[in-house]
């Protein structure tokens, strides 16, 4: 078990991969940091929040119905395992760090005893599939999602076999996955792709815990099936499906977003593990197009509520954002393969982005309630009262991928700040606490005190037993960054996005590095006519949103205009870092929807609050936005 | 048959309505008129072209299951009966003034004759519950269209019985309607209200036609059903249905807009038959709601391409429009009887503007072509091939609702143009052509010589038996007009809409209208986001788009701003009334999705044409824009 206390993505020795994660269990967060209250949070709030609506949805009876224990009908979604497996996987990742946990551990050790009982002879374990329509096992591959669940099967796996926990887990992913390899592995035999790709990504994780080649070049096929219409769904068409072009020709992403990230992240897999260049340029032709005119702000994807789909360039609408949370996560791990495979810093940017914005703000503050679509306007006269948009954050969807997906996420989030390679040690994601790892045998201990990322200031104090490089990432929102050794400036540029110290460590140096992080007035790109004439308020890896409960009594949301260059950090009572912002208020002079007469305005001064979009719909729920028209 | 030679709509003598249309053959338009090309094209191209696609999808052969002429499987969707009906009403509409169109007439006589052979004994017709799932019948009215496609078979029996052609279609018809009174007409009895409205307004319909009571008591009854949780659809939910608020208590239109205009011409239909002016105040609520803040300036409804839906107040993107062609056909319909009902120029005004643009644009010049969803923004890059978004007009759709929509409206277009009061005569919309009708028994001629609208000169020769008022429209668009009677100006001002001239037409009368016709610079409430900083280049009552074919090579459109003030009439080579318009080429500074740093634009001066919306597509395909960012 060489993977034995790695989080998620582990590349073997073998793979073509510029960095390495750190072990799990080299990173700690202070308890006080933002990433350890979301993992306290989620340990104790949404985890077993998780598990309780598992249970209440029937997720867990419909295995039973399989072993005996329960009598009655299936119920959920067709695919509703998989939420569990998430859950799975999440409780593997906390009881790493937290082996004490009794609660989670029992959950994982009684569920992981159900999934071997529920298990077919032959390996087979799919509850929808085993108790309401054996016949069509593997006959509706474009929408069963039968590969699907069992690649979310395979990352619980492989998360209790790092995590050394529930091994029973692994054991079960193996007999599961021999049978994908036997129906679906022979070039000459039946061709296997899911509808929904996930289990890419899985099959090669559980190569890398295993060593099992097969696993491996079952999931390179499967990539390199795709693309030639062997899916077929009428309603939803070949892109839905991610079948509508080979992923060496693909130069867009395309189709229902979340599918089309997982696959991704496993397209880098499978590249850096069989060296396959041409799939790596695949991907990041993909990247380009993807962070280059089909991204929010917030590093949500997905512009269309219909097929939960990417849009066209620029078609970025800020009220009818769907930006899937599935999605946002799936770009945190897609962004962190391709800054593991590539070493390059725009990949870290991405990942900040998306994790401090679309998905934190996802989760209420109290851990169990949660946006699936997460717009980045809702607008006064919303009807929410419905699940596919609703106004507030609510405690469980018919369809439940997204609140187990946020779990498993949080629960390894220590596994996405650091890496090393040869030369040392790249710090990606600042938060106060302590790293312990080390590179090719030598030693090196970092203990970080900031509070990024309410401000700049990051202290390093860092020791080595023998000279290494610590590269610290200055983000890509920094235009300006200074660092010290021990006091004394250090004449460093940023090469490539990265601050490179080489030096002896072994008697120990503080490192202080400054991240300007003023208030910057984002625009967008001329041609995202979505929000023209409007400006985000942005500050160090935080989009700020305006809210209702911050505007005058009696203001329509849409009728304030913003001063750009009023924003000032001061502080709204129990949120921290709230910008303070002046502006008018214009309400329209004529109730008439398009007029020729030059609008008369009647304009009135209003000063207001924007806090972090994180933190949104904690209070009173009303409108809210982040792309706001400016003055004049 | 007191309704021969009538149109659609025809209020009773004893409903509580403001105006009354002329009847069908009163009309007539010169050949070489707009609405005559429209109506020949229809007739010659559009209706032979249904014909043939309904038989290739099978509607025709779903029928021939039940009687025996054919065997195999029931095709296309379970309710396309519906898509026969419909063009078996613009047979009979076209068959009333072409009653020597031998093909048509075949057509409809022939599937009239199947239709009667298809029916069952207790009168039920719908081939797909007779085939597909008899066990079902009125079991699933949430989702069934069971009373939908009935109908529509009333309304092409109420086409033919006013056309005076093949009556075995009203008995037909009868045998259905009175099977429907027996079942869902009492009080006490099965509550029955489809999921999708349109029987309403067809049930009154028929009821004018026959007289026939219970068929507008059940309509009524239907209609007060709504809205108490009758219907239930779990994917959908009840505004999809619309059965989430009574009617009467109703203040936002909501859910499927093709379903919400439905509804509400039915209840303005009941309103006026039963004096009910609760109803009417309800209808006028949402009237004012829809063209308040959910309506696009082509006339369009259906924000949100999911649930085919209105949305949020103001939420109107341009390149996500759905804007169904049928949800603009049923605003013509909602809104000509919203004009019968209050004699009001405003919803002749909201009729003419989705008639010119949504309607208009939906068919390719050619006739055989058509958009489910009218787009007011086709940007580059578009990934045409989806039939829910394509690049260009399709020949016919998997859901075919739209095609013959259209044909059944066109062929009855000189039904909505002219209405009649104890008073006089009013016109709404202007063609050249001609009018001959009575006002209680005084017979009136109008000769009308015009290119409207492509010009606002209309001049109409009027002869009248005895004195009355001619009524002739002043558009909302138009702020300034000017009339004169034998060339003595009048000195006369609108009155709500109407310029009113009453005197005695005995000898005759040349009186000529001048609308004035500028160019007209639109721009947006303030709160529509999606097109804010953008203007709308109109004239008269066609709303005008910038299309790729317009723009020198190589220019992205999204990069062009216009100059508001430089539009001007000059034309391109076949499409009359084109703009010119001065503008720049603004390519982006930088491809950054999102940037702090001001935009250095590079600008270059760029003359391009608009052209009329309705005709856009119709050259190379290519992006499109209604909505064109200004300069400066």
């Amino acid at each position: 078990m060489t993977d034995l206390h790695h989080g998620p993505v582990r590349p073997t020795a073998a793979a073509k991969s510029a960095l390495r994660p750190v072990a799990l269990d080299h990173v700690t967060f202070e308890p006080d940091s933002l990433f350890a209250q979301w993992q306290h949070r989620n340990a104790t709030r949404t985890l077993p929040h998780c598990v309780d609506q598992l249970e209440a949805a029937g997720a867990l009876d419909n295995l039973r119905l399989i072993t005996g224990e329960k009598s009655g009908e299936f119920r959920n979604m067709w695919f509703a395992d998989s939420d569990l497996h998430k859950t799975l996987e999440a409780a593997a990742w906390h009881l790493a760090g937290h082996p004490d946990d009794a609660g989670a551990a029992a959950f994982l050790d009684s569920t992981a005893a159900l999934l071997a009982k529920a298990q077919g002879e032959d390996g087979y374990l799919n509850s929808y599939y085993t108790v309401v329509e054996p016949g069509r096992r593997w006959q509706d591959l474009h929408r069963s999602h039968e590969l699907y669940v069992a690649g979310h099967l395979f990352q619980a796996a492989v998360a209790a076999a790092r995590a050394g926990v529930a091994s029973e887990l692994l054991a079960v992913a193996r007999r599961f996955a021999d049978l994908l390899v036997e129906r679906f592995g022979a070039a000459d035999g039946p061709d296997g792709l899911d509808g929904h790709p996930e289990v890419e990504t899985a099959l090669v994780e559980l190569y890398r815990v295993t060593g099992h080649r097969p696993y491996l070049d079952l999931a390179r096929r499967m990539i390199d099936l795709r693309g030639r219409g062997l899916l077929n769904d009428e309603r939803f068409g070949p892109a839905y499906l991610q079948d509508h072009v080979p992923v060496r020709e693909a130069d867009e992403v395309a189709g229902h977003a979340v599918r089309q990230l997982y696959l991704l992240a496993g397209v880098v897999d499978v590249a850096v593990e069989t060296h396959d260049d041409e799939l790596l340029a695949a991907v990041r032709r993909l990247w380009d197009d993807a962070f280059g005119s089909k991204t929010y702000i917030t590093g949500a994807h997905g512009s269309r509520h219909r097929d939960e789909a990417f849009g066209d360039p620029y078609e970025l609408p800020a009220d009818r954002a769907y930006a899937e949370t599935c999605a946002a996560i799936a770009s945190v791990q897609w962004n962190w393969r391709m800054l593991l495979a590539t070493g390059e810093a725009r990949y870290a940017d991405e990942l900040e982005r998306a994790l401090y914005n679309a998905v934190a703000g996802s989760t209420s503050l109290d851990g169990t309630r949660f946006f699936y679509s997460n717009p980045l306007h809702l607008r006064t006269g919303h009807d929410g009262s419905d699940e596919d948009a609703p106004s507030q954050r609510l405690p469980w969807y018919t369809c439940a991928c997204c609140p187990p997906n946020l779990a498993r996420l949080v629960a390894s989030l220590h596994g996405y700040t650091t890496t090393t390679d040869h030369d040392g040690v790249q710090v990606h994601l600042y938060s106060a606490g302590t790293i312990r790892t080390e590179v090719d045998g030598t030693a090196v201990e970092i203990t970080t005190r900031t509070d990024y990322p309410w401000h700049g200031r990051v202290e390093l104090t860092v020791t080595a037993s023998a000279p290494l490089t610590l590269s610290l990432r200055v983000p890509g929102w920094c235009t300006s960054a200074r660092v010290s050794v021990d006091g004394t400036p250090v004449d460093a540029e940023p090469e490539d996005g990265y601050l490179r110290l080489r030096r002896d460590w072994s008697t120990g140096a503080i490192v202080a590095l400054d991240l300007d992080m003023p208030v910057r007035v984002v625009r967008p790109h001329p041609r995202v006519d979505a929000v023209r004439g409007c400006v985000a308020l942005t500050r160090g890896p935080l989009v700020y949103c305006v809210e209702q409960n911050d505007l005058p009594a009696g203001v329509v949301l849409e009728d304030v205009r913003i001063d750009p260059g009023s924003a000032a950090v001061t502080g709204v009572p129990g949120i921290p870092q709230a910008l303070t912002v002046r502006g008018t208020v214009e309400p329209p002079a004529t109730d008439e929807l398009y007029t020729a007469d030059a609008p008369a305005t009647d304009s009135t001064p209003v000063t207001f609050a924007a806090i972090p979009y994180f933190l949104w719909g904690n209070r009173t729920p009303g409108p809210m936005r982040v792309w706001v028209p400016t003055t004049g």
